[in-house]
């Protein structure tokens, strides 16, 4: 088991330095974060959902981030339309596949999107992927409870036969393509204690997306910063109110010489 | 006047090892802060409005929190079809009538989901319960003005009337079924100054109703947790950016000892 | 360039005892935050957007912020019915068009808006009034990129035309009516490492619109309260997490003496 230390800090810069511009489609409950996590990372975030500009709101932007946690079905046919206009410009998508298992129409939007939709990065917990993979799990609200089945071998499956890199978040995060497999062990019990973790951990791959075209790779460096921060937020913290910021003002510091050595992204295949 | 200080400590250790699902149907405006005073507490919330998925949702869950906040006709449209899966199910439902009185439309919304769902507890301040009772009063906007009669009284009736749980919150919270009424004395002056403690207390109502079936009493509990957690949070407080952060702290660490020492809860019939 | 320090002060008081009520028509990621900066200096905010209530709401209020920043044609329906009803009782009415120029949906939105509504403050970043203005420029998602041409010469000419005061927000801000022309240089770099600061100072435009009829005059004075907060939030910040609580506790406590004493406003024609 390979540890992979070398170019995260070349991220962060060439994040600073672009500015990318991140195009959201994602739920009312946790949109701020998003915006604002994509922010303080460096880049530019854009929140737009009407059907008449999503096609054009997406073309000028270097990444999609599309995100199902409050979905409508006005709301998937806009993301379908953002999809393929992002599509035809190769511009990178991930797809956060939120609550998928706890409703039929959850499971069955989600999976319409990666139907019609060529995405980069499929993300989601462990019951969430499990169900778009078609093994038994159970999810209660958004919450992973249990899954039948080792989760690499769920993720390496899934990555071959959707053709997407799979990214499966839990204590320890598995981000797999089919040949390329990483788990990240960075992290914090606390970033489980308040709500909006899992949707701007995505929104964090979204960033990365659009500065690394191995997405595998770029989803494993940016779920490690994600972990980095949540460490280092625990220091001064005396509940989620106090760490939520402490996360967000790590996340605007994070450096090169830190990350490089905080870094627990192992390659196992 | 008989202070209540027996059980409350038991029901924070209940909410903890039942993580009981909150499916909330609320506004856009506090969706965040309703679904992470959910989470700090030890539930799991879920946010789900589309009219395709909320009936299979609230299915799964232990409490159905409705808010009217941001209402529009869709979203009571799907807070009418939670309700009624809800009540097949006889899982416990709280309404806050946000801003009731302030337009016909709310008022009008208001009335129709309380006749048509059988609700458990209606939560509104002193204006909104008014309105909802047909006692002259003033709302502007979301907040109270003035309201003619005792509030007291007035809980009582419309709890008879509606055979329901009625929560006026405001300086002093009454909470009555019309047999029991409480008034709880919890609560700092700074929890007026920022947005969204309204609906925060709705949410924790929602919560408590999952674990104690006598829902004047988990009202009365649930409100004198969140006026603990905001009197303990005032220390330390610069403003309502720090006071906010502190509140999150607190309603996390809330601890059995603390809450049985400060609860300021009173039966008063 | 003459210095304005007269009655920032005075405003202050007005805005605590009269308690405006500002109705917001806004977007969905910093909602929470206008009706927050709204109620932290010491107005009230409500948000409702319903076109079955909102011709009703803004009748009872004392200003109306209308935010384009996602939009949809719905909202924009609502926009118009609320902006006519506030026209036809004469409440001032603050337009921020988030976004112009990024789509042709949103310019064309904004004009609409514009064209329908006689909007007392149009406000945006450079390449945003720019769009509106007819002059070149380059907006990327929602913050601009570059502008053809001098900011304070487009300022006054779009007011002139359109009969409006202009706000132009940036390093430092532009407030025309075509007559009266402002400097405002508070601010701090901090502002803008995160999300929303645009979209809040709109809102606590709005609310100074309900104290002050001479509309250029209480833009710029907002705008100074706005940036001297953002100067006092950044002793004891460490990141975007810290400086935004700082900057929420900063408004709040914003005195007349600091104020007089920090303001950076210039009257330049």
């Amino acid at each position: 088991m390979e540890k992979i230390i070398n170019n995260i800090s070349e991220y962060l810069k060439k994040i600073k330095d672009k500015k990318p511009l991140v195009h959201h489609i994602t739920n009312w409950v946790t949109i701020y974060d998003c915006a604002n996590i994509t922010r303080s990372i460096g880049a530019l975030p854009v929140m737009a959902h009407a059907e008449e500009e999503v096609e054009q709101m997406v073309s000028i932007s270097d990444a999609l981030v599309l995100n199902i946690g409050t979905l409508t079905t006005d709301l998937v046919r806009s993301m379908l339309l953002a999809g393929h206009a992002a599509n035809k410009k190769g511009i990178p998508i991930i797809l956060d596949v939120v609550g998928a298992g706890a409703t039929k129409f959850r499971t069955m939007k989600a999976k319409e999107i990666l139907k019609n939709v060529k995405i980069s990065v499929l993300k989601g917990n462990s019951s969430e992927i499990a169900t778009i993979a078609g093994v038994e799990s159970e999810t209660k609200g958004v919450e992973s409870i249990s899954v039948k089945g080792d989760l690499i071998e769920i993720a390496k499956k899934l990555a071959d036969a959707e053709e997407v890199t799979v990214v499966i978040t839990g204590k320890e995060d598995i981000i797999s393509n089919g040949k390329d497999t990483y788990v990240c062990k960075n992290g914090h019990d606390m970033l489980g204690k308040f709500v909006g973790t899992g949707c701007m951990a995505t929104s964090l791959i979204g960033v990365f997306l659009s500065v690394e075209k191995d997405y595998a790779l770029a989803s494993a460096v940016a779920l490690s910063c994600f972990g980095i921060a949540g460490e280092l937020a625990a220091e001064n913290s005396k509940g989620p109110g106090s760490y939520k910021n402490n996360f967000f003002d790590a996340i605007f510091n994070l450096d090169s010489e830190l990350v490089s050595k905080l870094n627990k992204i192992y390659k196992i295949s």
